[in-house]
């Protein structure tokens, strides 16, 4: 045991009315709900890089965390995994996700990059055997070192596509390793700083050709795992191929992958692309490509990605009544991809700021479930549409505009407007949240 | 000839250092530019509503606008047109652009509505015959009136789709009649307010439906104009489903009419959306989707559509080269979807306000049509990517994951960034606007 | 009694576990909190002009309600006041507001408005006599009508001007009349479209002098209310004068009128301009300027006002306990400047919007009020600044620049940062919402 | 000399045909404008900071760019200044600025700061008369250091305050040692993360008091120079104290330092708070604060700090005729507070970027001075307001709301809107962009 939270004992659900700081008043692992435990639904799981790989920094100022494990030996990065795990236990998550890029320090080659990750690697499994934690998804941090400065799999330059191909082989060896259940594609610099030097045609089609070979590897070696993307619009780039749900479903169908792939949603990213985080979610799972969430929280007046923890109860109530109508998680989970703000220095911060994570989410989830129980929401929005399940609402959907032209006319059809009733409706929400 | 104009004679070309406002200083129609004449590069096509429909109203105030030709009987409609084409006239736009209800009053029925839309399209062809003014497209607005306001295809109400399905029928025949070149299809209710009373799935598959029965039928009646959306995210709804480029692609492909729709990009939308003009030119090119823009400007800082007159050079240029380099317009144009800004109330207002516009517009084609002569841009993009063209390039995209992390460990492949050069293709650009 | 509400009882409080819509869950007015009465702390009123004047137009759509009292009569003027008063009394707020544009038909002239104003003034009189629905604001729509396009006060023409401020003169009366508590100004066209044709020094100096002479014409009348600004940094200006609470307490000052003028604080309003609610509250009171507040809710994805009834608790709770730190309201109040959604076409709908609105306001009090009695946010706000109380503290603000640097290099003053702890205090806030 | 730039020459003005990338085609040093050389008019500098302190990184990144002086020793800070000089004098900018944090290393404490900085100050004395080049304004970096993460003059704990304090006395004595003619106040961190642990109204106090201090030190030492504040809305906080310049304006006139502090307006932080870069100089003048201006460019659709290099003329004429109807700088000047972008990584981009900014400013420059002296643009607007100069007009901003109500109801005053003529001006300044 490191001594870096200083004694935290495990956090234990107490109910709304606990004192503490230090327990769930809303997340209770075991408790039933629509037939599975509250853990089962939200399948939480702690970020490693927000929590133990960043600095603090922000574009006007540097590091403001001091962490013991800051350095750049595997000693650091066996120390980091003791810290991280002993978190994870605390909070009793269930899962936990990372980067390449957290888990080891950067090394002067390919190889050397591959033989700290498999030393990590072996490392998180015998951590993971002990504590029974498990690997949401892994990923690779294919935006920060200055080789991917213009695109990783979009590069102008084939060596770097190739740099990237090859390291995204070995994350999903470790994911594969750690029995991982998903593995993730961030596309942080798959995009442009301008369109005066991007050929967006050919960088879409290297891209496809990439997420191609991801999937045949996956076949290839049998892991088992959902292949995610994750969109976002823009930041740290002008624009990102990976814009949105929307944008990816096209992308996808374009390559013949949409049956292979599904998304990763962010409620951040969800916001800075112009779209509430439920309807993202809504959309997905309309597309059948819905697959794991990023739950955190971004400020609404902030025209960048400020991933900070949740605890807005009303907007996750949306949110994961989206979840549950989509039939709930299969491989994915509830990541946190939060981080403490910078001046949050304690080791303390880092167990509240998930506890009060958790316990917002519970809270939310618990709220959609009463709402999908109570079932009014579905009632009335089913009945909003009912003139389409009457056979002549049925028909006219085979008909042709000639024909519906005469009916129109014959029938001196005047179709009267109907109240959309979004007050009640948020009235009715409201009795929830 | 009424005299609303006060006889401002037809605007001529008289070059740059023209002391005149009622002159055009950019716009020469019969000016070669990469061996075709302005006039058939610019497509220039005026906007029947915004010039002639609109009276000035905002969401804080009403009607600033007086027209004689304000009211709802034919005679005001005919008054509305003979000024409209004496516009046309003075401007010398070879095209113009319509909504059914901007040029006909509402009628109380669906047959009264097509009656007086056939009417007016008979007095449309006769000035078209005797102007030469020819129809860049026709659309039916499915928002205004109150029966759509929650959607006309997407409309919870199937008899509210039969009412659209009619209506856009008879703005086909209308268009077909006219020899319109193309026929847009502009969803602005066709998104949702709240997610609560929405059935996002439902919708879409009912405006998929819509639009293959459109493609059926002008298959149908031999009409040979493109079919285009027109994407907007938001305003006046919450979300609209032709979000923007991507989007629309994404639902063409999922209803298999990628080969038969088009897209009809606005400089205004594409902001609202989040994206540059340029991007989602560059975007619809290549994905083969590219046919028409409305070409007005948003101020960047409203977030709502402001449909200004446009008069930024530069960014025109940056427009214009997109379009060039997807081979010119072949059915679209350059409609003007900008309207007046509600204090410019003099007849002479809404001359000059166009006249600026097409003098931005040829600017900036000129600077466009001036950079892909020079050859530089497109170069120093071209050598960018050269490595993709060699063997090794091509070769790495038909490989895999396994192979190429082996030849990345073999060879010790450490790819060293280079420079981006952003600021020189700047300087570049800037040669030319 | 008109039955436009169709018997609709007056709306009572059951308690959060009541099965009614028609019922308050959280607001009961005689409920005693921090030594007040609910309805004491709250002070709702219900805003005219969107529930009665508003005709459900957006910029794409033009009229969706369907109202009896829709006409240009003094007859419709009255119908639409009996049923005002009607709902009023159906929810029980103690306050209305009003523009004079909302309450009397537009005249032919100033003598007309000024006649009309003071006929519908006696029969608002006797009205309130009747219920005991008190006034909170009056206030002078100088915005809507055409003359008002170029702005009022800050008009090119001195005669808007004039007529701006005779028009207020009458509006003041009649807030006189009904013992308003407060009279507001809300700048909607003082500003501007564009900077080319405007002098902006000149428009600042003019809305100076009419703001100097509304205090004057306040003392000379012996109006006893309080005058407020409604801040609103744009639409349906490119930029309005009034931008946010320190924007116009610079005006104030410079005008001398800090003492005089407080200001009504918008939800929306703030939003539009990057601020949160509570943070202009919070600059508001300490700048010794907070009067009053509309709370409505602005979707945080759109660029325009839309003027939702609120519904979100946890943002309720930050801002009620800005006002409660601030003291509470004095002559201000809770306005709902909110409108139900243009497609909310039932009589039921503006009742339910009001009664989830007044319950989300009186839960978020409710919170609020918990939060202060418990102390420890501002206990731990107090903690942070401890140092300043100290007398190292005090003395450094009275000292100079170099004897502070003498200090720092004497002392080898090396500060430590310390947490800000703002997921603590975020949980801290979650305990009560 | 090093051999940073690779023999480059210093950049020469050959006119707008010039077929050279290293030569000025608008920026003509000597060429007279309004009676005034160019270089008198623009007073260029460059900013120390993002052209030689940056490593290049993002939120999502780390150091791309490879510099010789990157490092920790003074050596590397001469090397550093070297460069600097040599880049100064290949553009022929008449003046720098820089920040403490970017021309010496970080010492271990406040006393090895000073040391350091005396030492580069004396470098600097020396390579400013070898080479003439003036320092335009020197700066304190008060933001990225840890320890003002939670502010300096407005930070919770007083030590911090006092490093600052002591920190600004010793940039205010390198200033003055090198004749710099402004100094610069950036509060980045002068603000808060979140209100929850903030006490806006004492912090708001302890920066008038710091202010207050600056300006007493100024006085005392004989500093002949201007105070400025740089307005910035937000990033890297939620909220700063200095918003924009209406908000700097009430904080100064709050603390009766309106005569004394003037602001430094950046066109990137104008955008961010919601305003044109012309507005906020517009305004600056008309409350007689206009100081200096930061000509980078934003990115409109980022909400983030972008700060490129100017490229769009016809932007820029409409800043500089703002600054030429402010009566053009006295102390101030054009300051290039922008960097490349992190993929430009040659030598020769950072002196492109730059000529091509200072090509963009020249250009916008010229076509300011010719609209002011073609004339019809202040001749128009000053007939747009021409009313207020009769003496009706004139006595109406001395009558009161009674006496005015009266004439308006006797002379049946009906004012009749005119055209605001927006799109006929648009045109006007497209002459000459």
């Amino acid at each position: 045991m490191t001594d870096f939270f200083n004694g935290i004992a495990p956090i234990r659900y107490e109910g709304p009315d606990s004192a503490s700081e230090f327990a769930f008043r809303h997340y209770n692992p075991d408790e039933m709900l629509l037939g599975k435990p509250m853990k089962d639904h939200l399948r939480f799981a702690a970020a490693y890089w927000h929590s133990f790989a960043w600095p603090g920094g922000d574009p006007f100022g540097g590091q403001t965390l001091e962490r013991p494990w800051f350095g750049e030996t595997m000693d650091h990065a066996k120390l980091k995994a003791d810290v991280a795990f002993e978190m994870f236990q605390i909070l009793g998550v269930p899962y936990f996700c990372f980067h390449d890029a957290d888990v080891r320090p950067e090394g002067a080659s390919f190889a050397e990059n591959t033989a700290r990750l498999r030393e990590i690697t072996d490392y998180f499994q015998q951590k993971m055997e002990e504590t029974g934690v498990k690997l949401l998804w892994g990923t690779a941090n294919l935006f920060s070192h200055r080789r991917y400065m213009a695109g990783a799999a979009t590069n102008p330059d084939p060596e770097v596509f190739a740099f990237a191909a090859a390291t995204i082989k070995t994350c999903l060896d470790a994911t594969q390793q750690l029995g991982g259940e998903n593995y993730v594609l961030w596309g942080g610099r798959e995009g442009y700083e301008t369109l005066l030097n991007t050929d967006l045609a050919r960088e879409r089609a290297q891209a496809g050709r990439m997420l191609q070979m991801v999937v045949d590897y996956k076949h290839k070696t049998g892991f088992k795992g959902a292949i995610l993307i994750e969109p976002k619009p823009q930041e740290p780039t002008k624009h990102q191929y990976d814009y949105d749900v929307a944008t990816v479903y096209g992308f996808l169908k374009d390559f013949g992958l949409e049956g292979e792939v599904k998304v990763n949603i962010e409620q951040g990213h969800a916001i800075l692309a112009g779209h509430s985080f439920e309807h993202e979610l809504a959309l997905a799972a309309s597309l059948g490509i819905f697959g794991s969430i990023d739950m955190n929280r971004n400020d609404y007046q902030s025209g960048w990605d400020t991933d900070q923890f949740p605890n807005n109860v009303p907007e996750m109530a949306l949110a994961y009544y989206e979840v549950l109508k989509a039939g709930g998680f299969t491989t994915g989970g509830t990541n946190f991809d939060a981080k403490i703000r910078r001046q949050s220095l304690d080791p303390e911060d880092l167990i509240l700021a998930h506890v009060g994570g958790m316990d917002a989410c519970a809270a939310g989830l618990k709220a959609a479930a009463a709402m999908l129980t109570d079932g009014r929401l579905e009632e009335q929005r089913a009945a909003r549409y009912a003139g389409w399940d009457k056979p002549e609402g049925k028909a006219l959907l085979s008909s042709d505009l000639a024909s519906i032209a005469r009916m129109v006319e014959e029938k001196k059809l005047d179709p009267r407007p109907r109240s959309g009733r979004q007050e009640r409706l948020e009235n009715l929400v409201s009795r929830f949240v």
